[in-house]
């Protein structure tokens, strides 16, 4: 019996016996002509089966597990160009049931909560699995760029014994009858490991409490995490940033199929070589009297704001992503450095992409005493910091980091509606299952 | 001013005035000579002080950030064989208080209990740094050899409506008031997604409830999770272990440094072309037999046991690694496929890893109905298991994986007392902190 030949294989196998395993993707009757469908992880195949061979199908529905045997012949028709001809069909394990989705239409035609509910299935959609392909690939650009940069990859507890960001929008655990919580960043980690490995990444998932549900929120996400110390001020850390986006965008660009590119209408965003900046209240200043859009002193931006920026960027830079440096210290956490030349302005920033934020980073504090007054500041109890601050006590250079969120990066790239469809069984206010 | 320049980058600028920064590592005094030795994330550097440079220093402790110009010389005795001389220092954050450990003690002197309290600076121990830089290499070659073997890399949620293991040993969770658990194993997801991509491979962290306090457990581990369909049987997952091992060993070996290596005192394990493999009850008749040890008969193998069969492994084998396969299904979880020889036993194994369980895989159940029937004789409510079941009612290929213990890999393989060394900020049932 030959080896197991994949879809993608198949133009090196013409003229030949094969055997291809998968699932029934679909079947056509084309006078009398049966055609069937195939799908294995590397794509489709299309087989000619007689009205005696397609009698073993009956009564079974699509997604049925197969194995076809059959000659590789050029049909230029078919999907990839060649088809199975004179096949021998096995069954592997037959489905009976009808599936909760047709997964060959073209058009994509499931409602995002029915297709939550049943996503234990609809992850099959090839649609689906372009967008969970091209996020894998993201997380391997960032991974990559990182390692190139000199950067070491670190695993931190999800586990932790006090809240990191602030007191609220925590999960609380019963850890063996104490209270615990799950980390909503490794941000103190990262940090701590700079006075190690000076440059530090980590993806993991980070759990956020937050009662949003909107199309860019869900509870638990896979946070891109980075921290790097000898930084000069925020501008470095700016710099690092459109290193890792670059490498992200040319890790998907390497290795997505045509197919996929084509499923998802991928359109890959400008990015010129220097990415745009603008300091916060220019920001607002520019997109008052450009767009009559009126933030100024503002603490923060709202994503109209945002939007606005964004599209400056495009209209001015060519740009898809534009960097907001300068936010106010105060809707910046409590670690954040401020600036040396204005202290109520941060040296910290976002990165925007397509008019939405995607980076947050910047400047942190480094000196011990300055996260004693911070925290006693923010009205933090500074005796439940004592672990983590102890890195302080011993010897931190001037750092600074950003953290990535990929569920966004990927729903923004692609042009998503929610960034439910780029989390594989999103958790949210309502949902924990499946 | 010159860009900086790393230690490890001091050959290349002989004769050159350049500016390093990082952690004052130590400081000696031959003579009227002071010696200072300067830490960053690319090893050490000795500096030759004037006594005037050094007043700088007065009243400064070890971990002193530092800012050192000076120039390049040739110094056989210097630690990489090149100094600084004619320097001029710059403090760039100081530290007063002395440091909970000596970092430049040949020795490693911290007992394990005092280091976790301290772990914020512990990990800048150059046996730490190593130790995790070997870990990260791990992680990497366990990536891309399953990259190359045409797995994909998902993520899954580590926030779950329903234990997935058993009910016991499961931390749980405040989920906006109702209860939720954290994911003892990507069990149910990675089969899942076998429908999608065939091939899946997670690294995540993993939560166990366990009341275990021994020096080869911890409540939350990194787990190296594969799964993969199409298979024949578990010897087919067993193959996948085998280049998956290799492949993680080959990237340590590759990445690690000549310091690295011999600062853990770092023996690569014997790894044959073929791992052997002895079958559950034979292992038992075996070290019966050539030990005298009587394990016959019984469902789980004890410590005792495992380093017996390794012993064995070695001897006969020349080889640091063994397979187990065909452990009786009463120990193995519901999902195990039995042997389809005897029901009795399972497709599943265990590979020791110089006398330690270090990987746990098999061949899981793929029909719906074989799920029902196994749910039910284990007493779980199948409805509560629903959502995850729907993907065997649609199609699941004959399937397999298994999951690595990063930390146990890593402390097996440099020989670490406690599976603590690796962890970064382990939770025990008494820590929860830093």
């Amino acid at each position: 019996m030959p080896e197991r030949t994949l879809a993608s294989e198949l133009k090196a196998s013409v003229g030949r016996r094969v055997r291809l395993q998968g699932w029934l993707h679909n079947l056509r009757k084309q006078g009398k002509v049966n055609f069937l469908i195939l799908r294995d992880r590397t794509g489709f195949v299309q087989a000619v089966a007689s009205p005696g061979e397609i009698e073993i199908l009956q009564g079974l529905q699509m997604e049925t597990v197969l194995e076809i045997e059959g000659t590789v012949v050029e049909a230029a028709p078919a999907p990839g160009g060649f088809e199975l001809q004179n096949i021998v069909l096995k069954i592997i394990n037959p489905v009976t049931d009808v599936a909760p989705f047709s997964f060959h239409q073209k058009e994509f035609n499931a409602s995002l909560p029915y297709f939550l509910d049943h996503a234990a299935v609809g992850q099959r959609f090839p649609r689906q699995r372009a967008i969970l392909k091209l996020a894998a690939s993201a997380v391997e650009g960032f991974r990559k760029t990182l390692r190139s940069l000199g950067f070491t990859e670190i695993f931190t507890p999800k586990i932790v014994g006090s809240a990191t960001e602030s007191g609220a929008n925590v999960f609380q655990i019963d850890y063996f009858g104490q209270p615990a919580y799950l980390a909503q960043s490794p941000q103190f980690y990262k940090q701590i490991m700079v006075g190690v490995f000076e440059r530090v990444f980590e993806v993991a998932p980070v759990f956020r409490a937050e009662k949003f549900d909107t199309a860019r929120h869900v509870n638990e996400y896979l946070s891109l995490d980075a921290e790097m110390g000898f930084i000069e001020n925020h501008f470095s850390v700016m710099d690092a940033v459109s290193t890792v986006i670059r490498g992200m965008l040319q890790c998907i660009r390497e290795n997505i199929s045509d197919e996929d590119r084509q499923l998802l209408e991928l359109e890959f965003p400008a990015i010129p070589d220097s990415i745009p900046w603008i300091y916060y209240p220019e920001a607002q200043e520019m997109i008052f009297k450009r767009y009559g859009i009126d933030a100024r002193g503002e603490p923060d931006l709202a994503p109209e704001h945002e939007k606005a920026i964004g599209r400056w960027a495009k209209e001015e830079h060519g740009s898809d992503f534009v960097f907001v440096p300068g936010y106010p210290m105060v809707k910046r956490p409590f670690y954040t450095h401020p600036s040396s030349e204005d202290p109520r302005f941060s040296n910290s920033f976002d990165l925007l992409f397509r008019g939405m934020e995607l980076v947050t980073g910047g400047q942190r504090l480094h000196r011990y005493d300055d996260y004693v007054a911070a925290l006693e500041r923010a009205h933090y109890p500074v005796e439940s910091f004592k672990e983590y601050l102890e890195c302080f006590r011993f010897g931190m250079p001037p750092h600074g980091g950003f953290a990535i969120g990929l569920e966004r990066f990927v729903a923004q790239l692609c042009r998503l509606d929610n960034v439910k469809w780029v989390t594989l069984f999103p958790r949210d206010i309502n949902r924990l299952r499946p």
